[in-house]
């Protein structure tokens, strides 16, 4: 369970670093699964711009045994049940790979939007819980926050492109979003709040709040940095019905409350 | 002058960060000096990817009379005189632009195999000094080092691409250089030396080894991160007639040693 320091981090700055939530050798599990998943065909796979680096998959707890016992850790289920006061569903996983000299940006961007406008999510009541599966430091492009940018609402109401066609959530998983900060909104939170970088070591976990401002950079290191994100929604905030949903993958039908593993990850 | 410990530090590390050079009156002066250049028209004059964003001017010393003398102020070229125990010249200047959520990357890269192979530079008797015309921080694209890299001599050897042609000069103002350093080269020194950002506050200067390894990430900020550079070189080192020549504002042919600056940088 989060402390109440802990608690009071979240909600002042809309994220908090937790270290050494997995065990080395739950981390090494994990890592090697990721590793399979790269490996494996799946429309939720996606890659750079280069056309070849690995930039992401998509749908981990639904492609993947362990993930979908992962995802009922009790630290990160219940951590995620704490903050909403409520049973919880995966509503979205994935791996963001950001690999050695190769990962590019994610602009600045707030995630809710993306769930309120393109799945229907009634409000924001659901939580990232991101697991650092590499050390993240200032050089391989760590999760960069907008501490507090949280409590300024939903910023970038304007989708840059029409919405629609079957095929137009792909380009929200490349380097180019449909809602993204403009340079201006930037220039004036950053000014008030500053940024932070989300560094620590491999096996901490980062909870970090569905409207709170945030992206990433290029990785210049020789290292991979690769995050393993659970969005966590409350039972009591299932979306609605759209005209056209998104993939399973990226918006999933199944709400049912978790129950927290019994027995670790390999039982 | 710089004190010994700081001459250790460039000699043991290949740089030194130097606090507080500029007075914020010539900093205030060379900033609107490069935003005149920015918007000059010149062949050193170099874009992003994006087709409009600047990405950095070249030659400054020979277009600008405030730059032909700042390349003369005592703090600067003295350090450079020290560094190289001789009288020297400027081979090359430039502002990189760095520009607030545009600026691009600069791969990992040893400057010296450009001045030797394109340029015809006998000697690594030559050395950075780069002045920060904004805050460098972890978030802006900061100068990135391998800390005592430049003890390792010439690492990528192999052109990527095939010399020649009037204008191959230009790709290595880009982000696409023809030395850039592999990522199996990059790994194993970076395990050994690790990696070290030149962050500090406007008006610093940041003085570097031309075999030092450097890089820079991408401008996840909504600050500008400009630096201008000033090679200097010996005078016991000018270079050889070469084949093909680059541009004067890549490779100068003035190479009268300089005189300091009496008076300040506007008497």
């Amino acid at each position: 369970m989060l402390s109440d320091a802990q608690l009071r981090e979240y909600h002042d700055d809309g994220f908090v670093v937790v270290p050494e939530v997995l065990t080395s050798r739950d981390l090494a599990r994990i890592r090697d699964e990721v590793e399979r998943l790269y490996g494996a065909d799946h429309p939720g796979r996606v890659l750079e711009k280069d056309g070849r680096t690995i930039r992401g998959v998509h749908g981990c707890h639904q492609t993947s045994e362990l993930f979908s016992r992962l995802v009922r850790l009790p630290d990160l289920l219940e951590s995620a049940e704490q903050l909403l006061a409520s049973k919880v569903y995966v509503h979205q996983s994935k791996v963001n790979a950001k690999r050695a000299l190769r990962g590019d940006v994610w602009p600045w961007h707030q995630d809710y939007i993306f769930w309120e406008r393109e799945d229907g999510m009634p409000a924001p009541l659901v939580t990232n819980v991101a697991l650092l599966l590499d050390d993240a430091t200032p050089y391989n492009g760590p999760l960069l926050f907008v501490p507090g940018s949280h409590r300024m609402g939903t910023l970038s109401t304007e989708r840059r492109r029409a919405a629609g066609g079957e095929e137009s959530w792909k380009s929200n998983l490349a380097a180019d979003l449909d809602y993204a900060l403009t340079a201006e909104q930037l220039a004036a939170l950053v000014a008030r709040l500053g940024m932070r970088a989300a560094t620590g070591a491999a096996g901490s976990m980062v909870l970090f709040d569905p409207r709170l401002v945030h992206g990433s950079g290029t990785n210049m290191s020789p290292y991979d940095r690769q995050l393993l994100i659970i969005t966590y929604n409350s039972v009591d905030n299932v979306p609605q019905q759209v005209p056209s949903r998104r993939p399973e993958f990226l918006s999933a039908s199944d709400t049912t409350p978790l129950a927290p593993l019994t027995g670790g990850l390999r039982p």
